[in-house]
């Protein structure tokens, strides 16, 4: 067996490893016998040097079997995953779409750190929701339901939640074949047969060049066929929030305000976005033509099987929609902001958007720091509107005081560029792969 | 204050690290506030992005200010460092050489790791001599005799301790800034105001290449004349063992024949290249001509006045030499080989005699092994001497046991290669810098 420094050698040379190289050193440090310090350094030594596909599928191969692997037998099943975005709740509008369309959805899901949000986050806003269930609830959830959204249990992918914490606190986490095996290795492990990946580009997500952005959107469509899975990949805008709440519970209503059938002309993109996903998934998962299946996803959100799917999985996991309501009408500090010029909205811009609402406690900046379920911002304004001085631009919200919402409107009010002439319009789209 | 984390991030992205910030990390290192798992990410990041000639220096500053930093007030001080070659018993020769020069040699030194050798454990086969000298009798050995090699003490460089150690578990130990930044700084701790460098190449030395070893003396030479010191290198070759003797006791042996003014034919290269490097160090610290250095330097080898200084050097450090002649004089194991065919020496592979001295007990696998002072290795050709069948090439010897002479004997017979035709000559000096 090759010693842990010779393969970190190897590695610092540039030099591809081997399945079995890749293999022991993987086991090794989950085991504890490869100590922090050598993963660190081979984590860095990848960022510097890369990793050929095969690499990236072994070390993807390891990470997936350090852990629990579900199966789920003859059930068609299908899950997104989006590398996160500002405003996304389309996780919420998407997995009961597409289980309304007769495909199991089994969503292992994230929660909110720095200022990615986290879809347990949200739902765990809504009283009683059970976002951390056992492998075999989530289990009987999907069987039953047809869809089921719950936090990542630590029997699954071990390694990578291992490797992850490592990686945040070394700067290793800027790699394309490691954040393509940190995300296979989960969704591989999730036991779906079809994977679709909404990859986000732009200010207010990880990739900020479409360039980026799509090599990783190849690379885990690839890496997932490589496993024997059904994949596809989009690459959309993050460059402006999607739709118009940002935050947790507001995310939730928006989410179902959608489900409901709203043509809210805010949601135009988001709406948009979550079809064409939903659409993908179902279309690869029953072999159907996309067009075929862009048109169920379309009757079945206007019609509300889609949301009598969202509220059975609510149910389901003990969650109950009535004190959600409830919760909404509760009385929060508020602070609108207003245009200062006349114009078009040409830019809001996301990550500017997503630091204004992490300030009012829509997120973590730890683990295990609690967040604020009504802190969030609701945009009254798109790209490309008109507005005059003085039109509402936006609302900042939060529960416990009001410290801090002048100065978060503040900084709120620099993501806004009002110009004179009307934006180019710009479609969420920007890549299919 | 920069998070050590974005510190990290910014050499990962090729960017050159700021002064506060390479004094932040390493002190944070030393202090235990810098975890393991993030100095071996930073590590392998300077591995793969390097350092500018200011960041080198900034890592060599902090690291020798780490720990004690000796001073010799008028005194005028030179020292030399090899990176280490096999058989390179230069220092026992040119120290007192130097000295004898009425330039005194404050000489912090090393024991052998891996393959190796370790000035200070070959001084120690001398029966009494103490080569852990505290700081303040080192000082007084220099003041009183004018040389003292000594092993550095804890409390000279421990940045350079601490890293060393984890970058040797790292793979983390081929870079040129941090291979100057932790021989400089240890050399600049020791105070000596000139500072001449024999850089090794070839397949005995840790670079290879003339490339590499010419860049690693260029950069130690302009770091240490940055630090205010006079400085010089050589790069010298190590594709052949240095003189006849390779392990301990049969190297202070050496030594003191050469010293002793001994014309062996096998020691010629190592003369020429100990009055090089020797008389560098007198025309640099005196700072009078080479020539005239050089002249001082070979009458005073043959005229006993450097034996003088290592004798008095040894009394003063409690050694016996009359005790050394008698450890000589024990019986050994011994094993010879031979030419199995005629021709002329081209080539004896000094990695693969390291290797093969390495395997008699001349060695530490890791600290802390004991050495066998009497194994080791007797060359009876050097290059271009012409063999016959029979020709005895080598003998191996130790002390303990006959076990695994015959296997490292077989190993040894490798390292020469015997041509039809009579190799060109090669000089011991490749550059000078």
């Amino acid at each position: 067996m090759k010693s842990s420094k010779l393969i970190i050698d190897k590695k610092r040379c540039g030099e591809a490893l081997g399945s079995a190289e890749i293999r022991q050193f993987i086991n090794g440090f989950v085991s504890g016998e490869v100590p922090d310090y050598q993963m660190s350094a081979l984590a860095m030594a990848i960022c510097c040097r890369g990793m050929t596909d095969r690499e990236t599928a072994d070390l993807t191969d390891v990470m997936m079997k350090s852990g629990r692997v579900l199966q789920w037998g003859d059930l068609i099943t299908a899950d997104k995953h989006s590398t996160g975005g500002v405003g996304d709740k389309l996780s919420l509008i998407i997995q009961p779409l597409v289980s309304s369309c007769n495909v199991a959805v089994p969503s292992l899901t994230g929660r909110a750190l720095g200022l990615t949000g986290g879809t347990a986050d949200k739902l765990e806003t809504i009283p009683g929701y059970n976002a951390s269930l056992s492998i075999e609830d989530f289990t009987r959830v999907v069987q039953e339901v047809g869809v089921s959204m719950t936090v990542q249990t630590e029997e699954i992918t071990p390694a990578d939640r291992k490797l992850y914490a490592l990686r945040d606190v070394t700067a290793t986490v800027a790699s394309i074949p490691l954040i393509v095996a940190s995300i296979l290795s989960k969704k591989l492990a999730e036991g779906a047969g079809t994977l679709v990946f909404d990859v986000k580009c732009g200010s207010g997500a990880f990739m900020k060049t479409i360039e980026d952005a799509s090599l990783l959107a190849r690379r885990l469509v690839d890496g997932a066929k490589a496993a024997g899975r059904k994949a596809a990949a989009l690459v959309s805008d993050m460059s402006m929030p999607l739709g118009s709440a940002i935050g947790n519970a507001n995310e939730v209503k928006e989410a179902i305000d959608i489900l409901s059938g709203s043509n809210n002309p805010l949601y135009r993109e988001e709406i948009e976005l979550s079809i064409e996903l939903a659409a993908l998934m179902v279309s690869l998962a029953k072999d159907i033509e996309l067009d075929e299946a862009r048109v169920q996803c379309k009757t079945n959100l206007s019609n509300g099987s889609a949301l009598v799917k969202f509220k059975e999985m609510v149910e389901a996991q003990g969650g109950n929609l009535k004190s959600f309501e409830k919760l909404l009408s509760k009385p929060v500090f508020r602070f609108k902001i207003q245009a200062v010029r006349s114009g078009y909205i040409s830019s809001i811009d996301a990550g500017t958007v997503a630091a204004a609402a992490f300030e009012l406690g829509t997120g973590r900046k730890k683990q295990g720091d609690k967040i604020d379920p009504l802190a969030g911002i609701k945009l009254d304004v798109k790209m490309g509107d008109r507005v005059c001085v003085g039109t509402p631009l936006a609302t900042l919200e939060k529960s416990d005081s009001p410290d801090g919402l002048e100065a978060a409107a503040a900084n709120l009010l620099k993501a806004f560029t009002i110009s004179p002439n009307s934006p180019e319009g710009r479609s969420i789209i920007l890549q299919r792969i």
